[in-house]
């Protein structure tokens, strides 16, 4: 339940649409149900102005399809993450409802229009095709928490033109969401160029020594460039929720 | 040289107050100024809207007094960081006309009134009395850099009680930073109470297994609250800045 | 073999139902039968008081089947912890007798009815859905090592709120285990609420810098709430055992 | 603020002794006073049933001393924990009123009788000499929180026979504190040979791949022996607290 | 080929049973022959008086079959180890002449009967069922080398009685290998009972913060027992070859 | 107290040159006596057939000499390891009759005659002239302990023909201790030289990656010649202790 | 488009085959073509002089193969790295006109003869017959990129002597790649030996305590051998890589 | 001696100037002399052609003055390196001779005069003002060493400007050093600039994540430009010396 729905609530009430002791009684049904395995709280929509978001890794299929449903009753949007192609298929035969997103290993249901609250664009650039995953679902993540997303892709640091000639759209944007694997260097170059936050999400992507994504976890975390922060390695849904919340301060 | 000076120096074209070929001279001077040692980058603030820093760690004090004197030509305001108390105690004697700030191992010179061009409060939250100094750090950034800035010190997570009774004023901020060592958890039960975006420090604070801020810093990348991002452990300085950033969104 | 089967033995020797030579050959073969590849310890149960405990990883299954038949022999009751979905499967038809616990992984043989001797209610506590197969595995440990069991599952501290609803029952257990993954922070949280012992317990939820539960480990040591002891990353039985012998302090 | 003072003060409101209107006044001041720099929280004995603790690492000594004046205040006892033999030395001049226990690199501030409410032996055990300073730790926060604290020091692994000697008096504890440096294996030999609960606490003792301690916390937290729970390296404060908890259960 | 064929060689030669330019040509032979893709070097075993080694782990089925074939030519006995059960399987099918070892994960071929050369008794001992796999490959290293072996299984410290009933066997071994896991203490407390040599062996058994027997090898590098050298996680076939070295002394 | 000391006390029993009542007073007293801060374990001596041995890191000077002249009652031999210079200055003002051996950072009591008891040459080969004070330590060891000692230092693996020229000695040790920092090649080097057991010592020496000597550490304990074992960084005693104990299998 | 082709446009325009504005065309299209998933930088093998590269992991064999049809257009050579077993199957069913070398896991497209531009002999050494496939990505490499490509495979250090044979090799080549896992050592043994530079490749060859190839490269890092530099961990394309660039300076 | 030297040697044995005798006597007395703790290996100047270098850290002042002038016999040249401020003062006062480089860390001996036989130019990029030392201890090595030496330092990724404006500098370059701390960036996008062998040294410049050093070489090990190889943490020297081998291919 987003704020929205909570203003309709009250409005409701002072129309005198609704009694206020039904109101009362659902306000107080809303904080989270209980399916026996997981607390649901509708509440943190409200508090946090976004869809419910369910992170598919660790969790079963069919538990899964479970909460989907429960949460479809609740009216809100819905954003799955880390769904791995297995899951993917399964869920599908399940009639969940849910839109597929395979290249973000994701899925949403969108019960409700996104409107756009966020202010400018948030841009999400990678450095290399590999990469490419974790930027979708950090722009999926950022689109539907109601941004306006443009993207950037293959612009790594060993070639630095390609990354220049784009210098105009890194200006135009609000918030930047730079995803790079390997030595993670990407984010200190554009955080050099331009005077919006960065959000860094190392990837996983790499061998050897990359150790899974510690290199460029490290490697953003120690980035010259003052404005960077970090998210966890692979976390593209961390940093389009981030984005999305800077999006609109 | 920041945005300001620069729309002075082209206006002073236009009106004719200087020649053409005198701003443009002015302007190719810009970029950086050669001391021998380092390239002074004065359109850095330019595009960056913000003063000039330099970290005084592995810098010998005769360096940070001469490249001091070189900036305070430029007339940009000027913020030094990470400067240890035997740094700023021979700083002091060398006459550079900064004023010291050091629970915050810092020192700055304004030259320029501090303008408030940030919307909002920076909200600056410290888990321990160990953590103050990065707090102090990234709370004086914010500040220099021109923002309203606030701070609730000492209300780590294992008495909730005291973080609960600040609600107010963590729900009235427009950005947030959260310091904390040892466990790093106190981003985590932030975050999730509020919807504005959380910059988590963490803080070499602790000893044994904290692997001088280790532990705090994997707590933070793994928080379970989205919306958190993180910068390198006591860089309270790169917090206040991307804050800074953030609240000009 | 545990105490009371130990006592007895020794009044059927006081009462003449058994000789004494007899009663010293039983208690000579009581230590360790030799399987050729195992020593089964029938004094462990006598000093520690408590059932036998078989680890099924790194174990055959052909091998896990002829120890549980030896051990029931000896009458214990008989915990197996760590079998993944595969091992219960082919346990299952081998025909045992063994109760099988698929969500804790584990699986009992209760030959000996069980008898409650801890004194007040052992409160297992879990952050995350994905977190409830070691949170069971504790629960189940200390359910069969004779304590009142009650659980909290899904209060991670990103919803403080939920936790702080619990706060009852928190305060009504004699000893609680905090089960948590990612960040590890619930632990702190928990035991600056009360004032009980708390065993905590990192999992492996989470990916990145989790580096597999190594991040929730290093939170939970790194507690800023005193009374906190930690066991190893997903160890839920240990958990169990330690708040049983602590729960006849 | 312990139980009993705040008992005290509701019977003086019942009795007529105090008025209503102050004794709301008196626990409103109760939370926490604001020295400017840190929260003392007074209510956090109250929940815990303990004095209060204070961490000297990482404080400046005119800020110990501070806030020791105002704890006194609050006539509850006192620990100091992690002062090194500097921080002695310069806090004797303060004159605070505290007693020193360098051994223990701590020091105390008895303003109340201590009374014994711990129901058993609280045992400590340590591996080496060197592990003395932190087993000292230990019995110090055990004895000034309540209980009645042994010590055996000295009983390494490499010389069983030593530990094997001991045996009565490891029978004899209600908890046990086990502290060791190196391969911190000692844990693991006590808890199999006793039935009751071991907090096992490494040291920082050792050279070379100790690693400053991470050697025995592995050690400890891989221990093959059920029910030992384990703190952070050198945290014999931890242990003696949790011992304090677990011996009041 | 060994020093013994090497003597019988010469020997032809002083007998005048093989010219000097058939024994020339021989020994210029035998340094390695080229396999296309591998060094076979017949003087190892030469300098250093043992079979010829093949680690299986890496290396193809048909490579490993094509260097036994090469190698029975050479007429040393040989031993192949880190063999899984798949490479078991499919040698097995190869018809190499090989005898198979399935707990030991190794195969030997022994043309040539195994003599006796070893002073004493090595003595195997581990701590635990999953650590038999490496014991075993140590033993049969230790066997196939000349010395006779043997065996104390499953007697870890948290049973520290099962260990002490077997002193008298391990006084009267010369060399000791002492395998385990988890936390690694089993060498230490060994090493304190005697003054034999222990090699020790750590394994990857355990799980969590074991991190694949790191926890076990930091224990016994860390022994604070005299006389512990140490070798890789899992590599009972370096600890046995150690003891037949230490066995001629 | 060393095994001819008893045989000693056993015969002037045998011939009635003492009572048997004091025999068993004085063996009753042997195990250990009470310092107040440490068990000084006579026995070890006696289950070992060497000195006594203190490590002096941790232990403070004035301690360190009250242990000394305890042990000098008891007639042993000592051996003092990791002593700093510091430490060095300070007990020579105490005049506890030791010989100082900076090199070594070691001291020893020689109050017995030292007997050759090993079999054959203890060779001590180290890499680089950083390392000596490792190797003098084992080389120090080794001799109290009883053994010819030889040395061979500064043969490190880049040059690799200085090494090779002292290939006879290296033929004719019974047992090799090699000492290396750095990447820590030298022991795969000899090893693959000889067929005699060869103690890998890693030192500390290197800067940057060698990470204090794990680098050396790791290396070692990965050496693809058989026969190696490894001791922890540093630790000259030890492998010299274990030299001991194998040159008298 | 390398050089050369660089070169036959601008000679086309000199002699006038081509219009300039035809030629600034397609000068303007060659920065890189959009797949959409992937840019293409055909600039790339301008600035380098080199054929194309595409490495094969973390991508889709269907995307693997639409680039190389893109890059075929552009007339460069190709070589594609990383790729498994699996993937090489399925790009053989798609008829792609690659030539595959499984041992190197790589494949290539020789469009235009290979020309040697390199001056000398490449030497790739490798240590032991695992770390054959890397050695052979490494030799691949220098091939396609126009060296003359020696191999010496299978001397590690262990068998010193098969080194030192093959010296007048070592002596003749104009830049070594050394390839080795387990300790890393042999790339300072070659170094120590000749006066050429050095290029180490650790590999992930080993077992327990190699971590996967941490052990080889760190010992690389720490070579006391002068002229070593070291690439990723079974990074042989960028050895191959570095080595044709020094081979030409 | 150096290559020369021996040639000079030898023409005076072939025009009778020196008799044969006494040109064995002095080549046999080459390879090293024996100053009790160090072998001088005066051929490691002839095989590598370069002078000789002492590695100062972890040497006492009185042994290096020693090795100096044992060398200057020799009449090589002479490089110390990892000269503290502290060994600089104490060295001075010894009239060694050397000439000092303090930002270096590093000294110098040259009895003959430098030729220049490297080919191009060594070029030296460092990244911010606190890599100046390393960078220094590169370029003063490739200067020795007989290669023309250029320098670009201050170049940081953040302002990718100033690095673009070097772009003739880097493209006219033989052989590139580059040096960077932090996130260790420089190298990869320097290296997609050019098509020359780039060597990239890592400094320990950074704090907290940067864990001295770590985070640059992951960073540099898992570039994403071809043709960057990798020395240790902070070794301006190895990088030199490697540059001054590639300049002569």
């Amino acid at each position: 339940m987003d704020a929205e729905r909570l203003v309709e609530l009250l409005e409701q009430v002072r129309s005198g649409k609704i009694a206020v002791s039904a109101a009362v009684s659902r306000l107080r049904h809303m904080p989270f149900e209980d399916l026996g395995f997981a607390k649901i709280d509708h509440h943190r929509a409200l508090r946090q102005g976004f869809p419910e978001v369910i992170m598919g890794q660790g969790k079963q299929v069919k538990d899964i399809a479970a909460i989907v449903r429960a949460m479809r009753r609740g009216k809100s949007n819905i954003l799955l993450t880390r769904l791995d192609a297995d899951k993917i298929a399964r869920l599908k035969r399940l009639r969940t409802g849910l839109t597929f997103h395979p290249t973000a290993r994701a899925a949403t249901w969108v019960g409700r229009p996104i409107r756009i609250t966020g202010k400018g664009v948030v841009l999400v650039v990678c450095a290399g095709t590999s990469d490419i995953p974790v930027a979708e679902e950090a722009a999926l993540t950022a689109t539907i928490m109601g941004n306006r997303v443009e993207k950037i892709f293959d612009v790594g640091v060993a070639g630095i033109h390609r990354l220049l000639e784009s210098r105009p759209r890194l200006d135009a944007a609000a918030v930047l969401i730079v995803v790079a694997g390997m030595e993670g260097a990407l984010p200190s170059v554009v955080a050099g160029l331009i005077d919006k936050p960065v959000i860094a999400v190392p990837t996983s992507v790499g061998y050897g020594a990359s150790f899974h994504g510690l290199s460029a976890l490290l490697g953003m975390l120690n980035s010259c460039a003052a404005g960077v922060t970090v998210v966890n390695i692979d976390n593209g849904f961390g940093a389009g929720f981030a984005a999305s919340l800077i999006n609109r301060v």
